[in-house]
């Protein structure tokens, strides 16, 4: 039998990378020394990385039909990521984010244009085949749906033997209050260092520790913190931590938060323990630092 | 009959126009109010607004095969030009320009990707079938080469009884010494404020008056000086001059100067005088900046 599929739900915009010496002065034209499209958006990156690591996967998040669109489907598809459970919105446009990239200062500036397409809901998301999934992450986006979706999968887990379930992540990235109610809805909840900083804590332990009152019985809480790693709790209260793995020279760190998030729900899902999870994470996330986009970060 | 197209040779690329509230400082996060995707490119813009005046026309440019040059290929098509003349270069890609127009200062900045795709070339023209064209514009870019394709153009008018020869006009719009050889190639020659106050002229009068020496005999020089209006010599040796047509409010400047080319060479072509030439570009161009792209130039 053909392997369930990891799904991840949320944001793919456009990224087009505008690499540049200097950043350039307001009203003035600058010829930039390069420049890449790449498909971007934390849910459809963790699935480049998950399809990296061989693990068949679904993205499902919103598209509008036209030219962003057709290059976000092809290189959907050059990356094997199903994508049959995307939502095609008739209305609105398909994010699209313009990065200027400084050579010299490693400064990355975003003008991102996320503005009239909606969100995936719970409507999109009943019509999809829960059976072919056996893990189901959402980067938070509109939580008040995304609680709705959660609620979908646990009535289809409660009418399962144990081994079909499906496993719930989420992310809370943002510092936007809507997300914090997804804490209690993920078997494992990944949460940023900004969130932590927001509430004050100053290290993924005090932040995992701060948190966990929030999650529910038996889940799984994990923070990244950049360059010093990453650290999480389980349901037997021990924090667990792995360092960070930088690469020898920083190329590119777009997306490494994603690569890691992808990491580690793919050691989590083959039966690895959190230490495994967290290490390979890191390790992964330090590789795909040191290269530009993804091809590579298995080496 | 059908009546015989106006060709313009030159520059197409993709304008993506952000538009902010305020410049983004570097290494931000911004969300724009809103974002396009437009063809640009000064002889592909000349080509929007022949098409929309009512000339056949016909774009002759590079493009690379990919999402750039889908969008491109279909907006050209949405407005009718012909492109069968378009060399398709095998490697390099079709330039992008990411613009952010900020609403309050009125500033526009452009981050302009325009590296590696080939120009066209002289052996790329001499596969055109010259019959189909009575005006030929040239954008100055690689001068050298567009010398030889003017050089075509005269060799196949020698052959050609008067009514069916074709007109020569020639843009130097930017202070690039190797442009400066077009001046004695066209009939008419249009020369940007740009130029010519790099050569100390200060006004388009003055301009025209000191550039006419270096055009060639009989032939009609143009310099458009933005909200001075613009001027023009003809061999009988006077300047005329129309002003400029304001809109209300200015909305968006981007093009106004392809614009009042395409204008002007409509009404030339149709045998129009050269004072009812620069009024009417003066008109048309007035109008373009009172509205976001073309539609809604002609009223």
């Amino acid at each position: 039998m053909e392997q369930k599929r990891i799904l991840c739900v949320g944001l793919v915009c456009l990224d087009i990378i505008n690499v540049v010496d200097k950043f350039p002065e307001e009203d003035t034209d600058t010829r930039c020394v390069s420049q890449r499209w790449q498909r971007g958006g934390n849910a459809s990156n963790s699935c480049t990385v998950l399809s990296l690591l061989g693990a068949p996967c679904a993205f499902m998040g919103s598209l509008a039909a036209g030219p962003i669109a057709d290059f976000i489907v092809g290189d959907f598809s050059r990356r094997g990521v199903d994508i049959s459970g995307v939502a095609w919105q008739q209305c609105g446009v398909t994010p699209c984010a313009c990065c200027i990239v400084c050579q010299k200062s490693g400064s990355r500036t975003v003008v991102l244009y996320d503005i009239n397409l909606p969100d995936v809901c719970a409507d999109d998301f009943s019509q999809l085949d829960l059976s072919q999934y056996r893990w189901i992450h959402f980067e938070g986006r509109n939580a008040d749906e995304q609680v709705k979706m959660i609620e979908q999968v646990k009535s289809y887990n409660a009418t399962q033997e144990e081994k079909n379930r499906i496993t719930i992540s989420v992310e809370i990235e943002k510092t936007r209050p809507s997300l914090y109610q997804l804490f209690p809805h993920g078997d494992v909840v990944f949460v940023s260092k900004d969130v932590a900083l927001h509430f004050g804590f100053q290290s993924a332990s005090s932040a995992v520790k701060g948190f966990y009152s929030q999650v529910k019985d038996g889940a799984v809480l994990i923070c990244a913190w950049a360059e010093k790693g990453a650290d999480a709790m389980g349901p037997d209260g021990t924090v667990v931590h792995s360092d960070a793995f930088p690469p020898e020279k920083l190329v590119d760190t777009l997306g490494a938060g994603d690569t890691f998030n992808a990491s580690v729900i793919y050691t989590l899902s083959n039966g690895g323990s959190l230490q495994e999870a967290l290490t390979f994470g890191c390790q992964i996330a330090g590789k795909k630092c040191g290269v530009h986009g993804y091809d590579g970060i298995l080496q």
